[in-house]
């Protein structure tokens, strides 16, 4: 998917959100694990529920692995379930030595034809290009993350740098790699004194932004600082949506929880609307 | 396996040798292709043949998963059939907020019972911590890889730090989450002058050093510089083992190149010896 068809997606739906799919057998309601396949009727029902109101959904692939072959097998019939004009992202927050980080664009680019995939971006340029080289998919860089342990290393300050912490120094340096048409970054929702720098050093990119709800981001501000002339923004809401509700009506609540947010959404693009 | 363990192997084989098992179904001899599960095939004949010059086996994840089902079916048949003396590596660089994390530590560590797993620090404290709750398994950070790209972010100088980079804080931190008993560092051997930076922060954890042969780093400097009294060192070599030969006697050619490292590694051990 190019940006232009996901911008056009998302005026069309007044809608940023991204619904994360992150289905855990322990959380899930109880009836759906009588199904042959519970994590893939758990996303289908999410799925039909949240799409009016979704612009975006995203598997954190560690949900499927600990599952082994029948979480991949649910994975897989997931990202083929959701229709064409949705964007696809494999949280997945890989990178490896380049010869690596080829197989694995394989794996999410062609064997399941995800848009975007998640990358961490410590080894370096080498092991984004692979990512790069694919027209029309996306490569989204760890930034600012919405963890405590951001603080750790992403906060440092670079000596000689103007007062450029390392989450700036990688934007910076990495957004040469590629451009607003192949890479994105990921940006906590609980960072919001960050948006503002971000948003100097990168007008025109998409960040996709988790920490709202669970982990406590504020979305109207989030779209104030962070809204740009083609949208800019993929906001990822997972365990307010998905376990909104743990009975038989579980997929009904997650599309009013979807809803609610989409409202959210849409108010804020006429608060703040910059195209 | 804990450490005495690991050291204990390493003095009776006289090896840090570390096989990387990544399999390519484009690379493998041909008549392997025939067999029912050539990726197992290709890996069992590498094990037997190498097994008595190494202590250590090491598949990138990259290359099972882009291969599916079977990918994961031939991962899971390969590390049930390596003996449980050898120590195993997931070398999987993963790493995500905490609960996720969880899934991943369970998906390596349970469900297919490696004894480490390779982890990006980028996201910090609690991506890891989920690793380290684990009796006898370890987590292995990237700190300094052997990739260009390592140029990009690891080698930036850190404002007021007394000259530190940003690998040497990361080793420097996250040493404190655990101990030399669960954390090892991987430090590309091309980066031979950070070995004595990285040995005065860490004098006794372990480092998995990637970079040997094919990437050009140099054995004896690397044993050198960072040997240490409980030995240290896992320096991995795959594809000047695995690839060594592509016809039907390739498994005897990867058993010539793992004898001649390990010759290396003992006369090493004879020269810079501190046990």
């Amino acid at each position: 998917m190019n940006k232009k068809q996901l911008f056009d997606h998302i005026k069309s739906k007044k809608s940023f959100l991204c619904v994360g799919l992150d289905p855990d057998l322990k959380k899930i309601p109880k009836h759906l694990l009588e199904t042959e396949d519970p994590i893939f009727e758990f996303n289908k029902a999410i799925i039909d529920a949240t799409l009016p109101y979704a612009i975006a959904y995203k598997p954190n692939i560690a949900f499927y692995e600990s599952l082994g072959i029948h979480g991949w097998q649910a994975l897989k019939k997931t990202i083929e379930y959701i229709p064409k004009e949705v964007f696809t992202i494999a949280d997945a927050k890989r990178g490896d030595i380049g010869n690596t980080s080829y197989k694995y664009a394989e794996t999410f680019f062609k064997k399941m034809s995800f848009d975007a995939i998640t990358l961490s971006p410590y080894m370096g340029q080498d092991s984004i290009i692979p990512f790069l080289d694919y027209k029309d998919k996306w490569a989204i860089l760890l930034a600012s993350t919405s963890n405590i342990g951001a603080l750790d290393f992403q906060e440092l300050m670079i000596e000689n740098s103007g007062g450029q912490k390392v989450y700036q120094k990688v934007i910076e340096i990495s957004s040469q790699w590629g451009s607003d048409q192949n890479l994105m970054y990921v940006v906590g929702a609980t960072r919001v004194s960050t948006l503002n720098h971000i948003r100097k050093i990168i007008p025109d990119h998409f960040l996709l932004i988790p920490g709202i709800g669970a982990q406590g981001g504020d979305l109207d501000v989030v779209c104030k600082y962070a809204m740009n002339n083609s949208g800019g923004l993929i906001i990822n809401s997972a365990r307010n949506i998905i376990y909104a509700n743990n009975t038989v009506d579980f997929a009904h609540h997650a599309g009013l929880a979807a809803a609610q947010l989409q409202a959210q959404m849409a108010a804020a693009i006429i608060k703040y609307e910059k195209w």
